[in-house]
């Protein structure tokens, strides 16, 4: 894309308050370390497990991030700010730590996703990005694994670009699907910039500006013998069916085979058992059916329980939105500064105090048994520790994994998962502890701020 | 940001159907005219009307629009395409035509929000993102306009760029939601780019860094006293405002005023009396409420009607990704091509047939009364036609009208709108009709395609 690096050309894309609390830190000569974790405060109903995704984004942003002449010379016009404190911006750049579970990790409520450990203005800066970029993701990676999980081995494409949340959320849900096992996307720029395979069929618009239907079918077939998906449903499903057989048989002759019909309206069941007859006493049994058309994991489920005889899904926009749930309770909250651990006591948001580490058990066939939230420094002999240090003095520390590798790593781990914590409907909630260094840290943490600001005792 | 033009920097940005489709027709040499129109099938749960938004962004990568070596040279990588196809997109740019509504109108379902003509190649490419493009804006100049008529001249501010889904979106965000009246955004690139207000507060880790609640509101009300707003939920509501009077007494000691006081969580309209009343108490008066936290028109309307004393509203999340319709049901369809128009039959999805105009009829005293959807060159004497030339030859014609001019606009239709179709719950339906002309010719076209495909007569 010839663009300057993430964190140079998105460093004002924050909320205000970041720098005018940065001003207010520096005014006071604040820069001890502060460590801010990540998490997701709640499941969204329906939702049992999440997948960590958006993390290379976050670290690519730490890294270059830095305000340009022109920022600076933006944030002087709002007339908020001193000139030691923009001079002080332009030379600011991410100096701190990150612990981070790797893109594809399983995790749960109230887990830390990262801990992020920096001079406070520098950590707390990069919040309102750091939220935007994994939330989006991570959203968009559980929603996909679920349709993954119910259509048993089906290939899925990521066909949602025209209807995401903006030109950032296509390119971002065509990476996040392929994390969790998508086989590609139709978008040609995610294709480019994260090495997907792209796919792609033809259009309604396509068929209607051709004499006849079937005269559009023998261009495609002619001009992409190896990829031709004809889309039967424009006119009428059957019909179209029917002229896909007779160029089906036509490239035959020329040695080709045709390697999809797709379906995109209509009774999905029926339709495609249908179509599946005539092209199987055709002769066709290698055309395969590919269907469209308000696809999730739901829908999915419902058509193959009433028996579809569909080989593949594109998936649109309610994997593209998650449209179920198209936002996370995530929130990026200061847990230490100053060697001191923190918290709030606001209502219903009380959050988990202090650098903290996640450890895992699994079961003697390695199936996932349950977490405990511990303290960074408290050791857990059993279990595994998932958060791993990725990057420290604002650099990456090692090559992160490929996208390839985190989509293995994915499906290792899930697989792991028992079912009843999968289940897309009413899943059992995993367990996930705190462990005793934690818990007492944070009623003694609890005690002391209500002893300090509301004077109890 | 120092970029490439949008649609340099996008060309790729689109589903590979598109650029398959336009090989072949670039095989058969079809370069005929096409015409395609962009319409939103239907409502979603609750609503009544949509507010066009996005235009300007469509137009711009329309007029920018072209194929880059490195884009060239990845589609190379792709083996699908023959290098007299590559080299007819090197030089391909957009020459046609587009008609649309200004942003900021009122429109309904069915209604093209705006039409498209020129060579089909052409046409056809710019699909993708230009259904991207509208149908973000419009879904969140939609969500924030039902937030902005409930709050009553309240002013709200666009808090929700850490959770929209992805960067994009929380510039889009921002824009939409001051093109329907919010007051500003805490988004300072939004803010740079699209020259609005920006606003911001504090956050619960700022008050955590310090050693006690008070010291924060101490050291930011020295820094930013022209705008100081006090979070006071961290530890207590009541012990924070208390705080927060302290606060305000000290600036009044120095000629200032404090601005606002920040609700984040509780029961806001049992706090914001409480709060008010405290502040009262101290001959406050002066000092504002803003209540943030999971609020859209329905949190909004719901703490009214609980009598909340609150004077501000900073609206994030479900606004920013339209939380209970984040998607619209809305396509691009060719309804012309080579002069003849046309239609696909699929199921539950029959699309309105050529090139149209919308008549929009106002009664005496200026209010909106019903629309009619027209054939383009139809004549009718006693509507408004909406839908207005904007580009021409692949240029915008005249300059657009500014985001504030599209803002007064919007605030100007949407007073016309009778409050019945703009009720956030159980709209009354707007009426709109298809004229004579319209019903004659799509029923036509109906039956040409049922006798040439299905050989119905």
């Amino acid at each position: 894309m010839n663009q300057k690096p993430l964190g140079e050309r998105l460093a004002l894309l924050t909320d205000l308050y970041q720098l005018t609390m940065a001003a207010c830190y520096f005014d006071q000569e604040m820069f001890e370390e502060a460590t801010f974790s990540l998490f997701i405060r709640k499941y969204p109903a329906q939702r049992g497990y999440f997948v960590a995704a958006g993390l290379a984004e976050a670290l690519h942003y730490l890294e270059t991030l830095r305000f340009t002449a022109e920022d600076l010379a933006y944030l002087a016009t709002t007339g908020l700010f001193n000139s030691h404190f923009l001079n002080y911006l332009r030379g600011l750049r991410f100096t701190g730590k990150v612990q981070a579970l790797p893109e594809g990790s399983i995790f749960f409520e109230d887990e830390p996703i990262l801990e992020v450990s920096g001079p406070i203005i520098e950590a707390q800066l990069a919040e309102t990005f750091i939220i935007n970029a994994v939330s989006l993701q991570t959203l968009i990676a559980t929603k996909a694994s679920r349709a993954v999980q119910v259509a048993e081995g089906r290939p899925l494409v990521d066909f949602s670009l025209r209807r995401t949340q903006g030109s950032d959320a296509g390119l971002k849900v065509a990476r996040a699907s392929f994390l969790v096992g998508f086989l590609g996307t139709s978008n040609v720029l995610a294709g480019k910039l994260y090495g997907l395979p792209i796919f792609g069929t033809m259009a309604h618009s396509y068929i209607t500006s051709f004499p006849h239907e079937i005269d559009a079918f023998r261009v495609f077939a002619h001009n992409f013998p190896t990829i031709a998906t004809l889309l039967i449903d424009t006119y009428d499903n059957i019909s179209g069916a029917r002229h896909a057989v007779t160029v089906a048989k036509e490239m035959e002759a020329r040695g080709q085979r045709l390697d999809f019909v797709r379906l995109d309206s209509g009774d999905m069941a029926a339709i495609s058992k249908e179509v599946r007859r005539l092209l199987d006493d055709h002769g066709l049994n290698y055309v395969r059916i590919l269907a469209s058309g308000g696809f999730d994991e739901h829908k999915i489920t419902r058509v193959l329980a009433d028996g579809a005889r569909i080989d593949a899904f594109a998936v649109g926009t309610k994997m593209g939105v998650s449209e179920d749930a198209p936002y996370f309770d995530i929130a990026y909250k200061l847990v230490r500064y100053a060697d001191q651990p923190v918290m709030k006591l606001s209502t219903g948001k009380v959050t988990l105090v202090d650098k903290k580490q996640i450890w895992r058990t699994f079961d003697a066939q390695g199936a996932m048994g349950g977490d405990i939230i511990a303290l960074r420094q408290e050791a857990m002999p059993e279990g595994t520790s998932l958060l791993q240090p990725v990057m420290a003095n604002g650099r990456i520390i090692r090559p992160l994994p490929s996208l390839r590798e985190s989509r293995e790593y994915f499906k290792d781990q899930f697989a792991r998962l028992p079912a009843a914590h999968r289940a897309i409907q009413d899943p059992t909630p995993y367990p996930v502890t705190l462990s005793s260094g934690l818990k007492e840290l944070q009623s003694r943490v609890v005690q002391q701020i209500r002893h300090r600001e509301l004077g109890e005792s």
